[in-house]
């Protein structure tokens, strides 16, 4: 396993690392069992410099630390090549350089000769070795190369062979290649080169990254480069995660990650560094990879879960969530309860199906709102009372003229002990206004405000035929730093029903903190 | 091509499709190529049944309409059995229905003799068949039956076959399965059923849905099931868009859909109706599919854009963006004008593009808001003066007690010959009485306004980060009974998006009524 979540995943549209924010995954790879970890391009930029030396004092585990680069440029001694003698000081013990193999590039892109091509290669690959560097080499474009001009290309990997390269990685640069053609070219390629070892190297614009590493692994390869959760340049890299977990899992390769059961924190915690969360449907480690739904498939799952899950979801520390839907019966609720760590008698059991259906029919859904689900269970069994009330509440909008528009919220809550707070604040918007005078309000008697910030709103309008008319359900995401919940209220009025989850967002935070004792 | 969008898709969390979102995203996939649409299961809910009983009044083009369901109950007689039933009397000619394939499903999720599941399937396909139906047979968890008691597995798809089933179609339920199993598993499916059509149905559990399609293909399948931007339970089905381009572009296939180039428009129109717009990252149609950061990718680019993509972007109707100097747009704008039969100079639409980019930096998105679109070209073009201007709104919400929600809102408009109405209105929310006291003021003055409704509402949160002071754009769907239109208005305030959405969903009622002449 080789991650380049540092240097090819950071050429993702909106990600920017800082040192600190690399060292952070660095460590967090490491401590996974990742074989190679690519920090960056030394030379290229301060941060890739400063990253280098701060990585080079660390005493790294499981993962060797290696550096990317090109080949140095034409007409010039690889000696000479500013980027190369970058490469050659910098703390990493392995180069990772890449270099043309299709012939197209290098006449068009390049505009040099085919054989001058070839030098740089050889020279570069030699230039590192001389100076103390274990080399791989990125055969960038191979797969094109190689149906264009298969000579060609495999002579390009053979000047990196000469100029002492211990890996050669097939780079699918485009993503356009399909796994039949991978797996033929990585045959040929470890039938050409018998003692020097292979990798590849993927891209998603076909969907197909993952499935080409695996291809090429059938092939022959020995080392798979990608990115946790596959981000990467326009449809990302392969993703790391799921190629560790189908090769271990599905095609029984020893891989140097002895231990899954972190891949989904690993993902997480790479997705929160990164500033954008990882895409719940990702197979294994997305939230959404074991919930189920339908009520057959539940009653199913409560007899075996190899009925509809391809794998255990602790095998890679993920969780099953059951959603909770009107297609869902008894035994869902049941699992549901199990996760939250309440007890339900086969009375109280059937009364919270019966809720859920009439509120389903005024059109709430609790399948992505675990956290007003557990409070309305909670508010059933007469465990939990709400710490503060709503009074009451005014909003008030203008728009005269071309002057901005003015929006008003005046909230009057009162404490579980019966003091009252009349407050009010302005908001882009009525439903930020709202928020605004909610928390105003309650800040004054409960600390916890401080920390809950709501990080999605969703508006779903319900009955389509009524429009404006028409019920809306509003989903609200809140987190106190460390977990996140989601809370749903519905109502013909768009504020109200923001109203009614903002309340459930709240009271959660509440209840998890203990900020009110259980009757 | 096998669109399951309307069915498996709506198993994905969050997605709830109204009877008018499916006809819309029927009509879209016929008029694209699809050849089979699966609509729904008849007989299990009542909107289900409206959409087979509308459906069935459609003239389609290119496709057919295929209901869903599963074998008949056990120990029951087909012809008794009501969901079979509810099938037979749809309106839809083929029936897809799904029967179990795997001994340890049938042993331990049904808990029936092997022998019975073979009657179900048999009887149940023969009923349908002899109630006039076309048929094909779903077969759950096939590979892993297939691995796990080959005999068996392939007796179930006899039992099919002896029923009078005309395709067999492969699932991979679980989706667990990697290429190489499925592969060789369809190959021997073919040896051994040689008269009767095989399907494939992925699911993308181990992020191998689109690579196990190709592979079923290449093993002698003639039809994959799948869902626009794979959409699906857990982390979807098989991305039906990568596995049309893949097919048709990569593999040279035949397949129905004969032109790709309408495939982007596709994927973000469901997107649209999903309300959850597709991954930016997707493959072929995202976004991000040819964006192209700075520096060396962009020069080689400029000399052949083979250097750093697997596709031109117009093959798939996609579009390149440079992300310092954007070059795309004008070929597009150009062929929406031949559509609204609006002649634009060189420069005029370089105007219309720019303020395009700079509506869209706003959160604007025009691809789902012709109406709104048509009319900010005729606007620049100053071929179109607006017939009423709103000179102010105000709104009051009051929520005290126990008692409703209040929500008033007054308006003051002022026609074309400086005529002002000033009247307010209630509504059920802000928006609603917004609308209706908008309406009720222009009624005065435009007879129009009499047969104009709206049909759809949705609001969409942009930036997710600030969560409720973040922006929104409003899409507004309107209808005068005979024609439909979508208009769509940003702004930080869902009340101030609204009304730039309505104002012009009614601006282009009287624009196409010509209830005011052109200047």
């Amino acid at each position: 396993m080789y991650d380049t979540t540092l240097r090819d995943g950071a050429q993702s549209e909106g990600i920017a690392f800082s040192v600190e924010d690399k060292l952070e995954i660095l460590d967090a790879l490491d401590g996974f069992g990742v074989g190679f970890v690519e920090g960056g391009w030394p030379g290229s930029n301060p941060k890739d410099d400063e990253f280098f030396e701060k990585a080079g004092e660390r005493k790294l585990k499981n993962t060797e630390l290696t550096a990317f680069g090109s080949t140095c440029r034409h007409s010039i001694d690889a000696a000479d090549d500013a980027n190369l003698k970058a490469l050659a000081a910098c703390s990493a013990e392995w180069c990772c350089i890449f270099g043309k193999t299709w012939d197209f590039q290098v006449e068009v892109a390049l505009r040099i000769p085919l054989e001058e091509n070839l030098r740089m290669i050889e020279d570069s690959v030699r230039f590192l070795r001389e100076s103390g560097k274990r080399v791989m080499f990125d055969a960038e474009h191979f797969f094109d190369g190689y149906k264009s001009n298969q000579e060609y290309a495999l002579e390009a990997l053979g000047a990196a062979v000469k100029g002492g390269a211990e890996w050669l990685v097939l780079c699918d640069t485009n993503g356009g290649s399909i796994p039949a053609e991978v797996k033929l070219a990585t045959e040929d390629v470890k039938k050409t080169f018998g003692d020097v070892k292979v990798g590849i190297h993927c891209h998603n614009d076909s969907e197909l990254a993952v499935a080409n590493s695996l291809a090429a692994v059938e092939g022959g390869a020995e080392m798979v480069q990608g990115t946790i959760n596959g981000i990467g340049e326009r449809c990302g890299n392969a993703n790391l995660c799921s190629v560790m977990a189908n090769l271990s899992l599905k095609m029984g390769c020893e891989i140097c990650a002895k231990d899954l059961t972190g891949l989904t924190e690993l993902s997480r915690f790479v997705g929160e560094v990164c500033n954008c969360s990882p895409s719940p449907g990702l197979p294994y480690v997305g939230e959404k990879a074991f919930a189920h739904k339908g009520g057959m498939h539940v009653s199913a799952m409560a007899k075996d879960s190899r009925t509809y899950e391809h794998i255990t979801p602790d095998t890679v520390g993920n969780k099953r969530r059951i959603l909770i839907s009107d297609m869902s019966g008894k035994a869902s609720i049941d699992s549901k309860m199990r996760e939250f760590g309440i007890d339900l008698s086969d009375t109280e059991s059937r009364e919270v199906l019966n809720r859920i259906k009439s509120l389903e029919a005024m059109g709430y859904e609790f399948e992505g709102a675990d956290a007003s689900f557990e409070l309305l269970v909670r508010r059933l069994k007469d465990e939990w009372e709400p710490p503060f009330r709503v009074i009451g509440f005014r909003l008030f909008m203008d728009d005269v003229g071309d002057s901005t528009m003015i929006s008003e919220a005046s909230v009057k809550v009162e404490d579980f002990q019966g003091n009252v707070e009349h407050t009010a604040a302005d908001g882009h918007g009525p439903v930020n206004a709202l928020d605004n005078a909610l928390r105003k309000a309650l800040s004054r008697f409960f600390p916890i405000m401080e920390d809950i910030r709501l990080t999605d709103y969703k508006v779903r309008v319900l009955d389509e035929k009524s429009a404006t008319a028409a019920s809306v359900r509003v989903l609200i995401r809140s987190t106190d730093g460390k977990n996140s919940w989601t809370t749903v209220g519905v109502s013909e009025n768009v504020i109200e029903a923001s109203m009614h989850a903002l309340v459930d967002s709240i009271e959660y935070a509440m209840l998890k903190a203990g900020d009110k004792p259980k009757k």
